[in-house]
């Protein structure tokens, strides 16, 4: 089974049979094709060529192809479907599915896309979900699950699973409640399968069950699902009704978003953008922080003028600003890049003190090993004064050290403070670093020099 | 379902009931825990308590607590137990699990403890799987799974299927195989539910199966099975025969460790550390990027030295070094962070031509944004002579629009060359881009200013 790859022919001869409207040939394609792949093809033709591909093919592969497409891609064909087109595409998709797709709609005709859709059940169930916050266990969940009543036995479960399953596409556990609908328990097919079919379930299923409730953090769930090796996890509300399931896919897909968003909060950028994106986004997205960085050199600049008398006798010390600023700023996003991951995977165990202790000793080694680098090219190559050079390399200690403390504690204190502390990496704690570092750098200087 | 959470309180319980030696208390506690739980638990223990529990408790639930715990903990536990009884651990596992605990003990036991291992088919899997590179598929994958033969019939199937299950815990789907054990395609456990005894598997299975060859790499792994929401998928040889099967499950800590890792080389940490390693282990990771940061600023020193006869006449010219070294630190790590992602995710497309006009107006943009400020601030807060403080602008601007092309260049450069670009990200950037930003800072000065 050779993987799919997109290669530019390939891509091509679509776009021509799509020109050319050869019908029979694009469904003969595709109907070879997996709807991811589609999905993939999609985001690479033009909207007026996705919208055709769209049409052509029936629903029941098309929705799974708008649920998988690009998201900007996917609001530029919707918005060429009727309120009529669109709903019979949610009619084949999973409920969370179909959710996620009805909240990017414009709010005007989410309204009209519902009473489009035939089977009210089903519309029952997305607009039930609508209510969630897209980032809770509510938002991420779907209502497509098989569940059982605990007064029946083997025999009626299966005939009742054969019915559910239907629209169940990953029957992992099937779910036991009791006539309020709290979830008591579950079942496996593997149970299903062994067990006599007269058998009361009460007898068989398993009490202990992983659920998580309709308000929990996605990251969280994710965290859940990924320690006790999940795949699927019941979704229960504040009675203990089981509501909904999410199952593994969907969290691979927030495990891979939280990183990415997670890596560009580290670099600075404030929104999620994609290198595909337009200038004016991309632009929007990294002004606030470039900002920031330069306020805080600004910060730097005034310190320095202040600093002038200085300047004028020892004007070697300013050669060597952008090698302390540069040192600071490394020091400090290490630190932090550490903690941060630190308090995200729930490593971080013992006293503020001994941490304290150790970057101290942390920095005390690394910038050890550079001042004495920083103080033989000083005094060598450039022929610097002794005590110059001495001066340079002490404080160059003392930024490192500084750094890697302040790198280090920002994220647990902004942590305490409930805030993220994927936002303290980046240019805050650079910036900071930078003003800290000139500061720290020039004032030991005039201590040891005096002036 | 109350989650589990591991208070310093039930801590300091489980840590007395192991000093008093109160085993049945202990295994009446431990049997209502999740073996993640335990691992969790064991993690916060010193090595004697852990290896305490480890060898009161049974060796069903203990291999999958060893497999679970954090590999520093269960180096040191698992160097407390026996051959015999490290292999009665490894007895219990998958086999991938058991290849991954086995390749971590001393070269010098690992012989002793496979010839320990009683299920000599279960030895040989294993033994199988160690010749795989821990990053591959073949390193991923078990060997359990349930496969069956082109030419049985559903009843010799489920019967097949039951005895083989014993020792699968996930059962998705089950592998269709022909005489030579070549992958052919499967069949789902609904479809055997709902299919007549008699009916032949050659009539029923799905030929189509997505498979992966033993030597893709993890990341690839990874992707593929979250692009096609999989749950598991079989792994073939070279031939095409089934050799094992990747869950994903595991594929979940692949991706979590990959972002992990990602991120620590974005901050410029080049081994995998953790904020409870030894500040031995933390510096010997951080140091090389801090080494070569600081003979970048080394370099940026002996470039300022070099432009003296400048500074002596314009020396407000070096107050603001900090601020242009920390703008195009800032836009190279923003510029490459972006492009880094988008290579990862396989979001870039486009040529490189329409790139670099891009790169060039976001710098433009986003400079011309950020000069303003500097300017206006320059000349109506330092006082600084409107010419030079238009340099500055100037200088800014263009420090800028370079710092972001080479920002998102180098990624692809070395993406090209089959270099992980993630590298390219930290230091490595921020380095260039001071030296890059301070020459052309200065070279522009001495144009306009012309000393």
């Amino acid at each position: 089974m050779t993987p799919f790859k997109l290669t530019d022919e390939l891509l091509e001869d679509i776009k021509a049979l799509i020109a050319e409207q050869k019908n029979s040939e694009l469904q003969t394609m595709m109907s070879e094709f997996h709807y991811a792949d589609i999905a993939e093809i999609a985001d690479e033709l033009d909207v007026e060529e996705a919208t055709y591909l769209i049409k052509l093919l029936d629903s029941e592969k098309t929705s799974d192809i708008l649920a998988e497409m690009h998201e900007d891609i996917r609001e530029a064909v919707l918005g060429n479907l009727t309120a009529k087109e669109i709903a019979s595409e949610l009619e084949e998709l999973d409920t969370d599915d179909a959710a996620d797709i009805i909240n990017e709609l414009p709010k005007e005709i989410i309204q009209e896309v519902i009473s489009e859709i035939e089977d009210r059940e089903h519309a029952k169930h997305i607009v039930d979900l609508l209510r969630y916050d897209e980032d809770t266990a509510g938002g991420l969940m779907a209502k497509e699950l098989v569940k059982v009543n605990e007064n029946w036995n083997v025999l009626t479960c299966v005939k009742e699973m054969r019915a559910q399953a239907e629209n169940v596409t990953r029957v992992h556990s099937i779910y036991v409640v009791d006539d309020e609908g709290r979830l008591k328990g579950r079942l496996s097919l593997k149970d299903l399968l062994t067990t006599s079919t007269k058998t009361n379930i009460k007898d068989v299923y398993i009490p202990k069950v992983d659920s998580v409730n309709v308000n929990e953090n996605a990251e969280e769930v994710a965290k859940i699902m990924s320690k006790y090796d999940l795949e699927a996890i019941p979704v229960v509300d504040e009675i203990g009704r089981l509501v909904g399931r999410i199952t593994i896919d969907d969290i691979v897909d927030v495990i891979r978003e939280e990183a990415d968003k997670d890596y560009q909060m580290a670099a600075g950028i404030s929104r999620e953008v994609e290198a595909d994106d337009s200038v004016w986004e991309i632009t929007r997205a990294r002004l606030p922080w470039l900002l920031i960085g330069t306020f805080g050199g600004l910060g730097a600049a005034s310190i320095i003028t202040g600093f002038s008398p200085l300047m004028n006798d020892y004007r070697i010390l300013l050669s060597f600003v952008p090698l302390v600023q540069a040192t600071a700023g490394n020091v400090g996003v290490q630190s932090s890049a550490i903690m941060v991951q630190g308090l995200a995977n729930d490593t971080v165990k013992g006293e503020v003190a001994s941490r304290l202790v150790k970057e101290f000793l942390i920095g005390l080694t690394n910038g050890g090993a550079i001042a004495s680098i920083v103080l033989l090219v000083s005094h060598f190559i450039f022929n610097t004064p002794y005590l110059v050079s001495f001066t340079i390399g002490v404080a160059i200690i003392l930024v490192i050290i500084v750094a890697a403390i302040i790198g280090t504690f920002i994220p647990v204190f902004l942590d305490k403070r409930g805030i993220d502390p994927a936002i303290a990496t980046g240019p805050f704690i650079t910036t900071s670093n930078d003003i800290f570092g000139i500061l720290i750098y020039f004032t030991i200087a005039k201590l040891i020099l005096g002036v």
